[in-house]
């Protein structure tokens, strides 16, 4: 209720600082009995991990995360499962230059706004450091939802260069370094992003999630839709600032005639010819692909100087220095795709109280 | 929790179906000693009722609201506030056409999947009848904000059609059947409404939601961000397929020193130079103006024939006869907007109860 | 969240006040396809209106309720199940007498203090008013529920005289107007509330619900225990002021090897040798009765005068006139029933979403 | 929501196992800029922890807590505070005793078959070891409380010996093992605790947990009642099976004229002159005394053999060995004062969120 968990039945809470001695999380009403351990969360991570390339910040951290509850002799035992990530080289930095200002377009203004006080080394809260926990409660939702249902994210644009659709290949994303479904725009980011880092910028990005072998029937109606509770939180990740369902935006433009998935019964199943509605409708998932986009605004910590205010009321110049993602678009890929999981987790299990099964037309 | 109700602390609860005797919601939370009588709620609903002008259903409902506790003298009591609208010439209507069947892009077929029964008069529980009892609600939000905050909407674009935003007159609004800011473009959204309700298609559009006066440090970092929030309660909204706040899908494009909103002091006061955040930054308001834009949809209920299926899993042609709105964006925008006050009060009590005051840099 | 709804995923809100239009309320998360109608709510709800001997308040309320949504064609649909039942001769009644006065041991006081406005008409919200609909919700958690289980109430006493455990006869609850299992005790508790009613005076109760057929693996530790749920469920009921789980209190006064219910397997079966646990360990059910007891103090509002202040903060005489039950606890036996139902079936909705299964030693 | 966590705005969150590597919380909602250090909590688990006399366990855990996150030079932040206390010597020992049993009154059995598997290793989650984080939360929930509000406990029986009211002395409390406030009794439990211990049995005691300070207007009606939360609070201790507030059972047998307690105004100030009620009416605090006492069964854990039965479904003696609380109770006294700190701090903040203020009588 205080904003620092997440779900319904499937929740986890998280907590920590970006120099804190330690973030973790807790994630309560996991199913018993799931085979659990370390090594099913930590290649998640590893996947978020900075440093991996010049495109992201040369930050050092090895995220290497530890189960301290809820697991028993590699099962889960249905008590909350707490998970710890230790920070490293958290000690010794020098934030004179930003403990008294407040840069553009930076959360710090609004934390002080709103609490009167700070942890200002390395955005404290407000830091992607965060995002490690939501990542690692991501991998468990996985496998409360269990081999059937993939969850995969792409990156679809850089700056103002967007995919060519018809060239996606799921295989290109773990290729290079950009998570770009479509080989032949790589290049083009390369150049912008390299572009952005040397003029001592940033971009943004948008991403791209897909869920198939969703079952149909996950969703309640009517505020806390399927399409809601994803809106809701892919909107949560740091700077991101707009969600798409399915066609989105676009669907204003397009005619009823088109904009409806017409459906055909074939052997024995519902078959849809397209999926403008990305997989929900009236907020329950129908058994189609689960498509959600979301926008991820540019690194607001950046060189080049731009005007800024003390926490005393005094203009200044505010230029950041440090180790910061020109993009931070690209890493937030695992972690639209943890957060999609977590939602679909949170779905099936609800779904399971109320329902427990789902109906097919003819059967 | 069971997904018919909405908020935390500003929660309210709704009930009823489109063809239902009657349809109401329950608000708890509400603070005491708040001056309150239908005539505060009537006018709200009136601007969303149907049948104002050719573009919007025929239909005819004078969505009469009664509030029938939670007042005392004219005063909220701090206890629940009940409100209902009776239903009007619910009944004998002839159901056939769509009882067996499902149309494209409509909820009927989510709901029969997941509950396996669906009241199919008129939609159901997944009406946009639903939609009267968010704007009830809306209308006790505003009030709980009090009269510093204020709350608009208007459409943005209708089909391909945008406003152009260098012509934004809020008086316009209310001087159109469109609620567009911008006069010029009405004519051409008749022709392209016409069209559509001619050829018996529809059309999709976009709605922009602007709060004034909403007070610093509203908004819980991590999960319940006042932007998510926001998302969450948009993307709620009968056929709604995305969310933006501020530069939306836009900010994806921009460099970091156009992104972030600059600052300066003046007269003591903080100002940005620009509103591209849309008033929230790490998921909390920061005084200036929050911004939310959402899509919306073509009605699926259409006249032209399109592909379904049947209840018993056969393949057959649907086309719906009746009173559709063409465009059911142009009604959201007083649903938007109430959305947007929920969740505003909302925060505000949470802000309330945990901090009490804000904090402005340099006091 | 706001205090008047109770439940996570069966949960139902209330609202109405004593002297309003109506009083109603709101299930949501109710499995789909249950047959229901209002026979299946009102038998429950003529068990527990006054009226029926002199024991009780003479005044006249037929109590009829109207299920006005989440039901059609005699089937739960899965959506909000509304309640209403309209209140009767609720005007033209004197309030002078209360209105600016606080009667000692009442709620009028609290809610003023804390709302500083009250609707004093017969208690307002704060009246046993509100219980019709915690017995019409708890009518439908019995259909969920389904029928192996069996949830009964009985008075085990009345002011200080207690029944005969030994003389337990759930046959004979339905034959006296005090629901007691013990018919011996019926003359002496009809002696001890004719003297109460003829002073003017009032007097307590303690009432026994046992539920059987409860399957075992229901409650989630640590804080949202079965034996938790029922605590809070009973003790928000008006005036009470103690809840036991089994052996209660008495478990206080035993040995260890006393107070721990030894366990045989018979016939493949777990069978406990007594019951002090109430049917609950660690929270959890265990397959045996479930037993919860509740005290209820007397009536404050009696004929008898008593020192009370009034709104302005002066000294006052209080003495109440009307038709107030002499002993509320009689009517309470149907409620602590009907809340018991509710957090069995809530709870067993909780462990279909996380466990799905039970196990049995030995299978 | 799924059952670990307590509270709502004043949340907290606990996980970890007895035997595990460490336990820990996390607590949501904290108002920003209140001094806190460990040394504001470690007070609190010092008094809880066991081997403090030969009345309680031997086992050796110096239980030492360290702030991890929420915290900033030596302020709360407002964002959610995680503790963690490192289990000691958990590993090594043998628990082929009870890992194949189940002892009679024991959570194992009801885990098991809640969810087909269970940390058997002293108690697992069952433990009363959580009781530590219970404590802890408890330590900020009365920094959130401020230092108007005192709240103490004590233990008023031991088996089926009482204290003697007109003995109450809150100053002898802290004098004896026992936490008494009757000195004179003390001797009297001394002989009865001993007896049990030698006999390998064990005994139940009453805990009394009183509140002062307390402002009025606190609690929720109608279902978040601030005594419904408070039984909810106290029966979620381990072993708990029985609540009161204020007269409690006792209510059941007074007559009305007695049980209300009588108002008068002196000073300017409203003044009960007695508190039956325990400080609650209507669920609301009405600034008297809060008054809670709870019931603890004897520990299950014996050297006496009892009839219990194995995972396997086999009839077998069990007589634990080990180092247990001969009365658990006695060490559930800090456990109780902080369960109740915890629901006022929670009830503090939702009051302050809808109303702000209170009201008194004549001002």
């Amino acid at each position: 209720m205080s904003g620092n968990g997440f779900g319904q039945l499937f929740r986890f809470t998280t907590w920590g600082e970006s120099h804190g001695p330690q973030i973790g999380c807790v994630i309560d009403g996991v199913p018993p009995r799931i085979p659990l351990s370390e090594t099913d969360i930590q290649p998640w991570l590893d996947r978020r991990r900075p440093g991996q390339s010049r495109f992201t910040t040369q930050r050092k951290e090895d995220d290497k995360v530890t189960i301290v509850s809820g697991v028993f002799e590699g099962m889960t035992t249905g008590t909350p499962i707490a998970l710890i990530i230790f920070n490293q080289d958290a000690r010794g930095r020098d934030y004179d230059a930003i403990k008294d200002r407040f840069r553009p377009g930076h959360a710090d203004f609004a934390y002080f706004t709103k609490y009167g006080i700070r942890d200002y080394r390395g955005g404290g809260r407000a830091s992607a450091r965060e995002t490690t926990m939501r990542v690692a409660a991501g991998a468990i939702a996985r496998k409360v939802l269990g081999n059937a249902v993939e969850i995969r994210g792409a990156v679809v644009q850089i700056g103002p260069h967007g995919i060519d659709r018809e060239r996606w290949d799921w295989d290109s994303v773990g290729r290079n370094p950009f998570w770009s479904p479509d080989e032949q725009v790589v290049a083009k980011w390369e150049r912008h992003l390299d572009a952005a880092r040397k003029a001592g910028s940033s971009c943004g990005a948008v991403i791209e999630i897909v869920a198939s072998g969703v079952p149909a029937g996950l969703g309640e109606p009517v505020y806390d839709r399927l399409d809601a509770d994803l809106a809701k939180a892919l909107m949560s990740i740091n700077a991101v600032k707009g969600v798409e369902i399915g066609a989105g935006f676009k669907a204003a433009t397009m005619a009823g005639e088109e904009s409806g998935d017409e459906m055909r019964i074939q052997d024995g199943a519902v078959k849809f010819l397209s999926n403008h509605a990305g997989g929900i409708l009236g907020g329950i998932s129908t058994g189609q692909e689960v498509v959600a986009r979301f926008a991820v605004k540019p690194t607001s910590s950046i060189r080049i100087a731009r005007r800024g205010i003390t926490v005393g009321g005094e203009n200044v110049e505010v230029a950041t220095q440090g180790r910061h993602d020109p993009c931070v678009g690209i890493r937030a890929v695992p972690v639209g795709e943890a957060m999609v999981a977590c939602v679909l987790a949170d779905h099936l299990l609800r779904h399971k109280a109320q329902c427990g099964e789902t109906f097919t037309p003819g059967v």
